[in-house]
């Protein structure tokens, strides 16, 4: 830690927060709750009948503030969560038997069974990368040789999450790099944005420059970790300059949904969260709130002997790694209920991640978490 | 209609009401919002960080308050919507290429496009029955023959809507008749509960009443239409008396919720909606109100002349039988922008279907829109 | 019977055939092995070394016999067995969670488990028929109202066998009505020809103008039950006059094909047998033999008091309608180890189906089963 | 090459055999036809009717021959295709959304598009490895922690191929260990014996020694590569010293291989083909045919300057790694029709693979090939 004195500590005292009941953590964004404005747009909507299934006006207000961020042909689909956003986004973008390149550490690749198989058909043609993220370079080594149809799955998306699971972001030059490779080799670019919100406010842009303006085929959009009760969307972006194969991929987006389990009933009820968080940039004063608090963390960790930063912290997730043994005992102190180790070999990887509503009292109480669990303890660091 | 004077108008004066702006119909169930109690529990537990997917208190109190209606073995698994509720629950139930025998009037065959097909990968065998509701009788019709394994698909649930689709109800004793034949064939009982409630209120029973605790394997507990913002669960009852083969359906459940794309993050804020309405008996008070609306419109019907009552209104669904033109007139005034019309050669049926949130106004414009479009107008029919 | 003497009978004896062996019997056309010439096609392209997969000049060479036969633009893909030529054909036609219209009696529907709905995902829409064959009036019930998109699977496909599964053969005229009527409601019209070589030798034409010149889409060109070891085919015909949404069906289907568990690594093996019974007419021979039989035998119960033909024999497939008791006593007898039988009530159902290898001998001993379990006994009929 | 003069090589004069045309290559074990025995067997049996779909006495015998070779609670399968054959024994293996640890070099992985996901549902947790195998160290890494379930895809079964597509051959204790390991994680071990035969053959055991009598619960038996026309099938071996989970796995398994397209009508034809190759060993002195060319192969290669071995030759299979131009000329000049390079950087990597027809004037042929394309030609070679 920086300073032996509590007044240097950025946040206060971390001995007095240290001995509150945790109240907010940071083991997932998923673990927040939804943002207050959010909940009084459920309510304000929530009053006679309206058509179900979308044809409510809370779903065309959406519809228009959509078209106004992404474009005048984007077309915006909510859904229920973030897996079905995913694949029923693949399935529209692939048919059963095609394939998909994505990092090895990709959400749809870890964290969502075989899903993507299992619904949509598709093998993943997983990669590894330094950093979370793929690069034309990277990607290129998952391409297939015609010679190998039909035998081999045949690549038709390439799929990155912006930010990505190792909290990395891509600049849009990157995206576009992407882009115009897989559109090259007759592949769509996918877009899990899941922390759209938070790559857009780490890069300072709107949503759509974090990667629809830049050649993205099929968003996912994410709302729930930004702050919402539930709710997520598939936008199609349909840019004027994408090449044909990209357009028209909403065409039968409609049964897609349904289908893929994910059509809402009272669907007014997540337009007007979706609206709400869209209107006025609440995503952005949300996202940066996550985002700060993960600097914040990051900034700590890296005054601290024996810890280290094992990915550059852009958005809202911080990857600290240190001693196994010593990442069980932080992970056991900062989320008792679920261990948020990803062990290598001595190393242990402890993955924290901001959320919109973290405060600095919560990255104080992490960090004394952190330190308290190393040799030298707080004060010994403190002199380190 | 019964009397050509307004006063002897159950509901007063449908002129009056005909002329205000419809603010709520009887379009479906779906085109409601959600209870005040049920929007007040979003906010009452949304504070702090609580584990995500489950591991909250509030879902804990929900598996306490299913136990205790539904049995000691009862497992609830809250989910995102009625479609993935049902193809989840049949998944759990049968593997890919087996059948499931149904009504063919089944939500699960009609309105699910082809999710039970594409998702779970199972044959529906529907039949035609004459209300909507099965009986062993019917079901047998769609047994299949061992000499023909494997070339035919093996039935393995039994599906049926509580209430039915066509408004119908259950009673224990057909459940539990539909339950015997079901294990005595080898095969699981599932119960598409959307309108559970409906049917239980109408039968003045609990919800366990409804159909559970009569031979039910498999729920899927409805509570969208019932009043809330979003949220359905699947219960496994697991009773006592269930045979063998009807035991541990739950064990991998998890994980077929996950990969059926309907795992929710933020569960509490499902599960405190399903708190709320099976706590105290809201669900009840709910569901009584929709059926009372149905039954109101029943009533006036049949004091109608050219038009009468497809099907016994059991619950809270209304099939009104007229000529096709003025079931299209009627269709069009009540509901503009969906068809509420099901066309049987001359006849068209239309079916109108009470929310909670029905009100006595709304049944008396809904019956002042029907006699407007029938040839004696509403005085005539005062008179007939 | 129709003459008591022996002499009379127009297969000579019976009684000296009744106390053979059965060697052939009529239970399936699929207990029949291979024509010696379609064995000697295998030897004679058994030697050295030929591409894999297709890539063989026997699969060339079978390329251009289908397209004299089916016209330039038609493409023959060769496969393995019969339920997966189905298969892949829809999945060619048809994408997850769309529909195909077909008879209730369509072995799509009833033989091939629930693979239509498990491997393609697709609803099948079934429709009675009186006689195995849609019309586009029976077929016009299952159209879906477009209003009910997304909820409603979507029919893509009209789907008919040729012959039908209950023996009936479609004539041209009645193909081009279907294939209008499918292609004028946007779908496509596929041909289920496991018993093409049967219904084009019935109608005295070519295997092209059984179907395929009449609008078919895309054909299943069965040849395993007209004689061969074992495959299949799909043909795409792509003809001239086919609407646009009809072309280019065959793109993906290599894809498709080994997707679908179809492709042969040894596929000369395939194409050799599929030239075997293409070139000079073979198949046509081979059907007739089969024809013949069912004519015969079908001629003989049309003397018979107490049986009757349940549909006209017009093709190598005869249904004969008795008691039941008396149809499982026949059943027994002439197929001991699998009932050929379907209840209907009080009356049984007997399928005898003639294959390329049938003899009079085996007509004569068919009848004599049949003769042998009614009342009157061979001699009774005789004077009858 | 070791010797300037003829007389020396091995097997006589490349330079005649280099002008002949080439009848047979290394191209691929698919592209040989099969032995003359195994057509004969079809020609044996091709008599009179039998019971379709395996009720025929071909299949019985095949039974009784499986039982005796594999024990008593050995139940075999016919089935149509390799690729077919490895995914119907994984879907009895797993439920969709479980995942399949197995090399990434698997044919699994590679060679049978994306039918593992989008018939079976399963995602392939794909593992680098040095030669083609497993070992439970390497197979551990793709361990998954229970704390992820329900998100990570959770792996029932470990695949190995016998031999492997790298070429090299799983020791009996080799097997045995990842027998155990499997096991012990309550996994299941899958064999993909497309080259049983060879591996036998290459560890002079039988074909259970090879893998099933160590631990192999399923066996996808390999016929085709090893000389029939068609056909391969499942083994479920069912061990007495099997765990309790790896029990009653076939249980299902004949809705499974009709529910994967892969049943036969007239399996009398692939029955009496297995029986001709498992009958008096045909099996093993065809296997050892191949394995010896290859080794021929990979002893010539030994000799020469500037190309290597990549991997030992242990089965029939020869990977030859040399400079990427020279590797493209040879693979142009011994496999016109299609490429079988591996390009890895500069290096390519071709594939030869011994048939069971292969002779020792293919051998020096394709040796002769290979000198033609280095600088040296064949008489540096010699002087090398």
């Amino acid at each position: 830690m920086a300073t032996g004195d509590g007044s240097a500590h950025p946040f206060g005292s971390a001995n007095t927060v240290a001995s509150m009941t945790a109240a907010r953590g940071f083991a997932s964004d998923n673990c927040s709750g939804a943002h207050p404005r959010v909940v009084e747009a459920i309510t304000s909507v929530n009053h006679g009948h309206v058509g179900s299934y979308g044809a409510d006006p809370e779903t065309d207000r959406l519809d228009d503030l959509v078209r106004a961020e992404f474009g005048p042909d984007a077309r915006i689909f909510p859904m229920l969560n973030g897996t079905g956003t995913n694949i029923a986004a693949l399935r529209a973008m692939a048919r059963p038997h095609q394939a998909v390149i994505c990092p090895e550490t990709a959400h749809l690749a870890i964290d969502e069974t075989a899903a993507p198989e299992a619904i949509a058909g598709l093998k993943l043609l997983t990669v590894p990368t330094p950093d979370g993220k793929l690069t034309p370079e990277i990607a290129h080594t998952r391409l297939a040789d015609p010679d190998d149809i039909p035998h081999v799955a045949w690549p038709k998306v390439v799929s990155i999450a912006q930010a990505s699971e190792l909290g990395t972001v891509y600049t849009p030059q990157q995206v576009r790099a992407l882009a115009d490779f897989a559109h090259s080799h007759g592949m769509l670019l996918h877009m899990d944005g899941a922390r759209l919100a938070n790559a857009a406010a780490a890069l300072d842009v709107g949503l759509a420059e974090a990667g629809a303006a830049h050649g993205v085929d099929v968003l996912s959009l994410g709302a729930n970790k930004n702050g919402t009760v539930f709710g997520e969307a598939v936008v199609f972006i349909d840019a004027p300059g994408a090449p044909d194969f990209a357009r028209g991929l909403a065409d039968d987006f409609e049964v897609l949904r349904k289908g893929s389990l994910q059509l809402s009933s009272k669907m007014r009820f997540i337009s007007a969260q979706l609206v709400a968080i869209l209107e006025g940039g609440l995503w952005r004063e949300l996202a940066l709130k996550a985002n700060r608090a993960a600097a914040a963390i990051g900034e700590a960790v890296a005054w601290i002997d024996g810890v280290e930063l094992a990915q550059p912290v852009e958005a809202n997730i911080v990857f600290i790694a240190l001693g196994l043994e010593k990442a069980r005992a932080f992970s056991d102190l900062c989320a008792p209920h679920r261990p948020l180790i990803f062990p290598l070999g001595d190393v242990g990887l402890v993955r924290l991640v901001g959320s919109w509503d973290s405060q600095v009292e919560d990255v104080d109480r992490v960090v004394a978490d952190l330190l308290s669990v190393l040799p030298q303890g707080r004060g010994t660091a403190s002199s380190g």
